[in-house]
């Protein structure tokens, strides 16, 4: 047992899908999660670039003494999870590799869609993640570069969201897929829009929900768990602008979001 | 006369309008034009974080020995325009000034609206500048997220993007707006599209035309515009990415962009 919160970090806000999915799963956990708002996003930048500045945070993360670190965003766990793996001293766990393992496992034998920034699709990795468990299986990616600003703007069911859900999982429905990895954190407050578009019969593979699966399943096999009566503790730090963080976080994790201290960084 | 090419900059890609408009406007002038894309986008970030980039954008364009520098960027007009002035040896302009006194000269006494980023619209710098030129004036500002991403997905005319105009700009009809200043540099590509929504009797007022207009005033004033047969010569930076700079930007500029530097900053 043991009762040290869990560190949690994305380039912004929408690592908190991730914090949300952690809640429900693990609701004894204490949590510190780091947004870097002042760096956000790390999707066009150099993947040396997103090493740095994940490294940074880590360092961080490991001085607020954690028990271990989920790398909530998708361009750094691209880029980083191995860098931070061998300077780490807790387990770091990623988001791509429990997204890819969980589409693996759900589809049929129709092809596997990801869908994400433009960063994330250009990096492959989802790609690369589910070839490495199944090298058999075709993979269709679509980027959709306006579901991140739609869901900042709370437009969850909105006509105009359902349009562009249309024209960018149009091919993904052509191709037969069966099975959709929701590959942003950003994107899970978009299900029931998705789930609409792509009809019943398309499993929707939500990241931060297999990544908060994958947590509990270190947690356990590590003896790291905090005990039934820890009263969860819940911090949220960013780089900066907490005021935006506080108005948008609070469409992805309620009100357990009311303080957000400010840690410069770089 | 003089040849020496102007700078431009911007956090991104965005200030290739402002340069497009002054290909048009000055046709004999060399540009060099500088996209901060590894550290897009400065409107979340705090003012003096703004000021530190565009200090550092600036001694790189003065070592390239130009004669004006353009600042095609609404967010480090709104809060680095004096610091520049400050540190330059030649003349400073931003797009705030340019477009609100358009605006002011244009507006038959209904309201003048405000469309921009949300940090443009909230740092408050188009109303200010409206105000400083005539006090009375009644200003409606409406902040437009979504519109940076539309564009720079090429959806100019897409349904979608017709949905979320009329959601952003019905406030702007029902007040009676008169003039529109699209206070975004991405924002001119949307014009057919915002004429169509707002009704012709709304006067668009276009930054980046103005700020040409006020760059070739300047330009004039001092006696430093290039000869009529200079061969105009047209340089691109970027901080990061210039693929992506290349693919998005040649929307803003056509074929004038075919080559673009890295020059690492900060």
């Amino acid at each position: 047992m043991n009762d040290a919160p869990i560190g949690i970090f994305d380039s912004g806000i929408g690592g908190l899908t991730v914090t949300h999915s952690l809640f429900e799963c693990l609701p004894h956990e204490s949590t510190i999660y780091f947004g870097d708002t002042a760096r956000v996003p790390y999707g066009p930048k150099s993947p040396a670039t997103v090493r740095r500045y994940s490294l940074e945070i880590l360092e961080w993360l490991l001085s607020q003494r954690i028990k271990a670190v989920v790398v909530a965003c998708n361009t750094s766990s691209a880029h980083a999870i191995e860098t931070l793996q061998d300077h780490s001293d807790v387990p770091v766990i990623g988001v791509i590799e429990p997204g890819a393992r969980a589409a693996v496992a759900a589809t049929q034998g129709g092809p596997i869609g990801v869908i994400g920034t433009a960063g994330t699709i250009a990096s492959g990795a989802y790609q690369r993640a589910i070839h490495d468990l199944s090298p058999a299986t075709h993979v269709e990616q679509v980027s959709c570069p306006l579901f991140v600003p739609l869901v900042e703007e709370g437009w969850f069911e909105h006509p105009a969201s359902e349009l562009i859900a249309r024209e960018y999982l149009d091919p993904l429905v052509a191709a037969g897929t069966d099975t959709l990895v929701l590959g942003c954190t950003h994107y899970p407050l978009l299900k029931p829009l998705l789930a609409r578009v792509l009809g019943e019969q398309v499993v929707l593979i939500d990241s931060a929900d297999e990544t908060a699966l994958a947590v509990r399943r270190v947690l356990s096999s590590l003896d790291l768990e905090a005990g039934p009566d820890n009263p969860a503790n819940h911090r949220f730090a960013v780089s900066d602008d907490q005021q935006r963080f506080l108005d948008v976080g609070s469409r992805f994790v309620g009100e357990r979001l009311s303080h957000v201290e400010v840690v410069p960084l770089g």
